[in-house]
């Protein structure tokens, strides 16, 4: 017998873990004795995860402070950060100081919506069509359905898309401080089964998701028209701050971006910066973000330009990041800590939050472009590296 | 005093990371108590980390067995997956079984490259492409200089890009069972500097990455010429089967691909699947992967056909999935013990990773499409998510 | 004197043209005999070009009828296309006769809108997303000033997008028959007059493009939102007569568009079709239409079907087809004659003439698609291409 | 009686194309007199249109001389450009003009290749990988078989890409002085007759084209790997020469730039420049090139620098410029008389064409860019247009 134990009374408890750890060991040989080392309460788990055996540890370190002049975020914040990588904790917390020696890091939430996107199948495309007019006119009904779904969510707008035989429609809500996917999912469900119910017109049948959402993954559609929030970081630091801490000049930093514009531009890229990933995905993993949004929230669009002064203004756009400080694994014991450092948790924090990620990816990305340049970027890793 | 505490004599200590989390406590308010409970040896994170807290906890569950019909994973494997959004598990789960069902899933690694992408600056377009043919008649010489660096690492050939007066150069490695970025990072600065050093003609500078590497972000170029293994997983599975188990026909589920095929062409999506990344980021954690190549390893290109039969053939190709059997974060204890249960730690086994993560991530896509056209997504989240 | 000879009394003559020839045949050799065969009255050329020589003859060929069932073009039309490419209107006039045979082709414009985009440079994003919700605010002041300059032009709605601290804006218009562009850029340009005036925050400076237009080029913008005309065809086509004039099955048919579609997305390609700017390029010049617009036309989206009784449903979206009955070239004596072939000259012309081209580019599609896979490609080139 | 006329003796002559009017004539009302007004002898259209019915004939303008320092060629060239768009052609001028005053453009042709791409159906991916090594170690072998079709033709190197259960092949050629396009097709049909006879394992079929070639249509593969030529022009204008011709100051320029950058980056554009199309589409036309190449030929990529004396370095870099000096519609009467006014006809002579085409694309670039930036670009075409 080879099924995974559950326990149907309650699945969610330290003993049903160890049942299946037990039965993994005896399957597999792998002694599980650290993934049982953890302090947070299974019961607490429901919603987050099923066949719970324990838990990962991945290590934690802490960089900043980084200082942050935004709406919701201002002032010096603590970042923490999880990684198994040598190098990125330190490389992080290299650009914050720069950026905080400069004055810190201007941050602003220029858009912010979270996406489902059905699709409508006719028998022709001009059945389409006419089935967009209806749509555009009868939004009222729509939203009123979607919202009748969810104390939070507001829908704000449909966008169409036609191809072949078929339209396919992208609903934009606002969601709180939750990163609203399941929220958007109920939400047009219902708004769909009330189109059906009420488009007077034929159609053949529609499917909650065309693709077009687009969820888990990069798309040009969600650098053009954002997917989570719109993040914009922006900063200029002196050339005498970027020759001493960095060890570049402003003019050497301006011109390889040119140059990795290009590079970008011809591999057809999601980001023509460096690594934003990286910090993204560390703060993530820290405070119970859905990691695999990394997909979507990696993209970015560097801009810089030297100043009359000779100083560099760099910004960087990230225009789908997805966060949440509410909801998902926002609520777990190390992930809460992790928020509560920011001053991030709960109800109210998620732009907060938004704002200090994109600070601290601009961080990111003044430090290894500098690293690049000045060529220490593989001496760094031999120093912080695991392959020194 | 703001800045965060280091021990000079050892800053990976027990106590380091205490003084640390005293100082956030302090500055934040933060409790952070769960973050202290950790089973990894600070010691044993030089390489991992800088500036350590403590752990963050994030669940762990279990998943399978799914059916591998592999040429370094042959059998059935139970994959530990990390995530704080409930469904994941249970939907991957459901995936694995109606795949085991079928006769398992077929894999193969058919490609397998590390990256690094130096550029070379010169006056003019026309001395770059001197240069470029240069390059490719002393290619041994390059290859010697690179591979100098490392006993693991093989260079297997540079690729060549022309714009405006610089030569972008992809060099492509073997890295053994390392992912290989810094490996490469450092076997390709030594040949820039063998080649500076011995190329005749006139060179104005060359810097160690033209952006074209394209590491942690998604890139077409990546789609067409692999970033790590490129890994193709394909099962058939009976329409019975698919009806029984998953509630879609094999006929419904393959013109819903078509519908989806669209929709991600239009979006400019990096994936013409539904979620890999999740599947994807959820082993990674678990194993540890570097985190933030879920930028790259979330890109996939699905394909699927009805067989005469009236089955359907499914296929994902995932064209830059980056897997480490050893270094990085694979050692730590959680995630030693994750790799353990795969069979899959240590040398010579980050193809068989490869091979178990690539048919994880079909069985999510068929259970997530099953589940969005037999209008059992929301409900299913419903179940199993933390909004219920 | 090296100068390009001019009349500044009156340059479009016949006299200023052999004057320019004799300049030409001078200085390069070349003999102009032909190059000075025109029909055209040099006068009616005011606006059409600048030092004037003569005319290029480009070889006219006949296809049709093609059967169209639109809602501006219904009936059977003879397509004029202009081409120096053996074969081409072979294979336009092969697929045109089995879609007439199969009952003709349902051609829909979905959306039809011109534009131009300007940008908007402020001191950070912050105060650029101000902007933005003043513009949305003022949106009548703008059309206004817009809708001021043009007797056609109506602006619909304008487009934003945000990175760093720029907003770039895309203002769509409803141009009548004709293309539009230039009377966007003298409406876009009235109008962000207007908003510079207005505007009560602080501004940098606008420029009338910020390359968001995107004229001239293929887009991932272009073919989301379309510029000119969303053109989309379709079609049934009998199993039966695609076997006895195509030579090919319709499931193999169907097969090999799966085939395509992957090759297709993994070359990051605008069009998954086979070659609709043959067609599209053959009768744009035929007909007085900007020839560099086949630079955004040629992009299409192909899907099709097998339909329960194992038939051929086939569509081609074409999201950025950009065509005029009036303006530009339409007027002059050849290009006229060929829009007069098809009824298509004049007013209210333009989206009739958009629903013969769809219909076009889908037989051609349809013949090479079929020819490619029946193995008659090349030979059917060794029967009517140059290179016999 | 629907059916166009044809005369089975001998349809290439002016009788035959007399009928085929007066048929349209009779069946459409429009009269077809300009259209019949050509001296291209009929009987030398063989291999280039079929069902001929006249000429359109097409204003012709010249354009120069344009300053090139090219390989092939070296010179001022006067460049004869076909358009119905007012504007253009003075638009072109006027930058030839301004970097003729900069001592002439720097044009290098750095990589020449036609494709043709067929793909390899296997049962699995496993034997297409198989496949994949034999082909490797087989190379010389489809040599053979492909060039003994072809006195010009070489076959360079195959690329392969994996995606399910296909290899996608792009065979790479040389094609001396023609596109190329059907001798490419011809050598690979016979490549792949060749391979399916020789190859040991099992293959299910093989298709000439699996869409990765990618003809008549714009791709990222394109842009990476070029088709047809690629061509990189560049030029340093000084600042004052920008100041007194084109209005603007090097730095207004080269600041323009960055912004244009982000905009086609955001936009999923095939080219961060302007309006390349505009001046491969008057050339194309004027010299017999086949016109539907404007869709890949479209795509650039421009680099601009700021010099340390603070002129403009500017560059584009055509990387899929597809162009013939013999074959094709080169030959024609009209067509052959614009390539010897640049003494480009006949064998020997694509790359001196390449090159020229190359240098009049930056100026029109040139030309454009200032004219946006100083505010002329609509008052230009109010001075020059139809729309006046």
């Amino acid at each position: 017998m080879t099924r995974i134990p559950r326990d149907k009374d309650n699945d969610y408890s330290a003993e049903a873990a160890a049942s299946r750890r037990a039965f993994l060991t005896e399957q597999t040989g792998a002694a599980l004795t650290h993934t049982a080392r953890f302090s947070v309460d299974p019961d607490a788990l429901r919603g987050n995860i099923e066949n719970f055996i324990g838990v990962c540890q991945i290590p934690l370190g802490i960089a900043g402070p980084v200082k942050v002049n935004g709406e919701h975020a201002s002032g010096e914040f603590y970042v923490p950060m999880t990684t198994t990588e040598g190098t990125l904790v330190a490389s992080y917390n290299r650009g914050m100081r720069v950026t905080r020696e400069a004055g810190g890091i201007t941050v602003s939430v220029v858009d912010d919506h979270m996406q489902r996107a059905p699709v409508f199948i006719f028998a022709n495309a001009r059945e389409a069509r006419q089935f967009g007019l209806w749509l555009t006119d009868n939004l009222d009904g729509v939203r009123k359905a979607a919202e009748a779904t969810t104390r939070v969510g507001k829908l704000d707008f449909i966008q169409q898309f036609a191809a072949a035989r078929f339209l396919y429609l992208r609903f934009n809500y606002a969601t709180g401080d939750a990163a609203g996917q399941n929220m958007c999912g109920r939400a047009t469900r219902e708004a769909c089964l009330w189109i059906a119910a009420n488009y007077p017109g034929a159609l053949e049948r529609w499917v909650l998701s065309g693709n077009m959402d687009t969820d888990k993954k990069h798309s040009q559609l969600n650098t053009l028209h954002s997917r989570g929030k719109r993040v914009i970081a922006e900063c200029v630091i002196p050339d005498a701050l970027l020759r001493e801490r960095l060890h570049v000049s402003a003019e050497a930093f301006f011109r390889q971006r040119g140059i990795s514009n290009i590079g970008a531009m011809m591999a057809g890229s999601s980001n023509n910066g460096s690594h934003a990933a990286n910090g993204i995905a560390a703060v993530f993993i820290a405070t119970g973000q859905d990691e695999a949004n990394v997909a979507e929230s990696q993209s970015a669009i560097v801009h810089s330009e030297l100043t009359e002064q000779g100083d560099l203004y760099y910004s960087i756009t990230l225009p789908s990041l997805i966060v949440a400080s509410y909801g998902g694994g926002t609520g777990l014991p190390t992930q809460r800590e992790c928020l509560e450092i920011m001053g991030c948790h709960g109800q109210g924090k998620a732009r907060k939050l938004a704002e200090i990620i994109g600070a601290t990816v601009l961080c990111g990305e003044l430090s290894l472009g500098a690293a690049v340049i000045a060529d220490e970027w593989v001496s760094s890793h031999e120093q912080y590296g695991r392959n020194r």
